[in-house]
């Protein structure tokens, strides 16, 4: 099942023109014909059957002939805010990661052991669409920066749960005192991990720090095994009935 | 921190003679000199403080300062089986992120629906390695190679859990009927997954099917969730001292 991403596509629609990359991808590069059926999303909940009608390189029209509308998942709760990673292919991979395992929203931080001062946000963009569109999800999660943890911590309302290598509360018992349904952001350092003065001020937020095991993880792995395992104490919000399994 | 891998330490070793490509790195790239200390495991267990003696491009000389035994991590008893991803990259990046995680040791399978025929040992050994020392862990996992996901089963002795995105049952639950010793094998399918008949040869084993959730994961994603979520739930296995807060 492919599933494809057109930002246009609104609730209601009866005919739609598509134009841009992915019309050309199916044009020319996937060489789908008139009648062919499309799976798409707009990014915001809702999935379309498309009929093709005509199709050039640029241009599609289509007729929609089925669509559903998919309730938030309970997983949108959880954020994740990391600093940015220098190396740019480990930078990319923990965004396509938490992408693909489900987030509310990726915060970017410039932290303070982070090195990369430019970020590629087209490039980035791109990745999150790819992602999305290959885990079958129909909600496109937003990517924010930020010039330091304090302005993440400043603007994001929930509970905050930092990985650290030197915490000593596994995060499964931390978990416990966890409502299901809490809006979560978890905080995850980045190449060299949290100065002490990030310690300082995640401590005035009063962020939870947990331990992900005995061994030194790559900020990337961190990321990737924290949401997986908050994902894992919370299935009901992960338990919808997925995109491919849908009959409508 | 920085730890080395020479496989020709051993316990009580007072005065040694290393070679290789690790040396080179040591005195070529790194630019290490006499009197200089380094941390070296022999990946079977044992750290060991070494005070550089004599160095060459591939010769080191070094007076043993000290080395501690670091028992076998609860961790080990926790394998990971996974069919042969056909994209290098990716395939590279679960080798890597499993090693760091912790495992007992990495299966990867001919699954019926692997495409790649041909892997690289050495680089994957090199991987390992390399993934081993960035993750401060004294135990180097094996790789093993099996023709089918069959042959793995016959002689894998222990509880296997494996992800399936058609099933039901989440992995928290399903967690909670296995003993916090019991040796755990897991299963990830390639791309594309798992066949019915390996789904079948899984139900002869008494296999637990698992969900990671609603979204549609890569191979890669899927096991390094899995490995993440199991080691979550066995807080005790993974509690050890790490290596980089160990003083002797």
């Amino acid at each position: 099942m492919q599933l494809f991403y057109f930002e246009t596509l609104n609730d209601g629609d009866l005919n739609v023109t598509l134009t841009g990359d992915e019309v050309h991808h199916i044009s020319r590069v996937l060489r789908y014909n008139l009648g062919d059926e499309l799976l798409a999303t707009n990014g915001r909940g809702s999935a379309f059957r498309l009929e093709i009608r005509e199709l050039t390189k640029n241009h599609l029209t289509a007729t929609v002939t089925g669509s559903v509308r998919i309730p938030l998942p309970g997983y949108s709760q959880t954020h994740i805010a990391f600093g940015v990673i220098k190396l740019r292919d480990r930078l990319e991979f923990a965004i396509e990661k938490v992408v693909e395992l489900g987030t509310g929203g990726i915060h970017l931080v410039h932290m303070d052991r982070s090195e990369r001062a430019h970020l590629n946000m087209d490039r980035m963009e791109l990745l999150v669409t790819a992602a999305m569109k290959q885990s079958l999800q129909v909600y496109r999660p937003k990517i924010s920066i930020y010039a330091s943890l304090d302005a993440f911590l400043e603007q994001f309302d929930g509970t905050i749960i930092a990985a650290h290598e030197h915490a000593t509360a596994p995060l499964n018992v931390e978990m416990k005192s966890i409502n299901d349904t809490d809006r979560i952001g978890l905080v995850v350092g980045p190449e060299g991990g949290l100065t002490n003065r990030e310690l300082e001020v995640l401590n005035t937020k009063q962020a939870n720090r947990v331990s992900l095991g005995s061994t030194r993880l790559r900020a990337e792995t961190a990321l990737i095994a924290l949401l997986s395992v908050v994902h894992a104490h919370r299935p009901e919000q992960h338990s919808g009935i997925p995109l491919y399994t849908q009959t409508w």
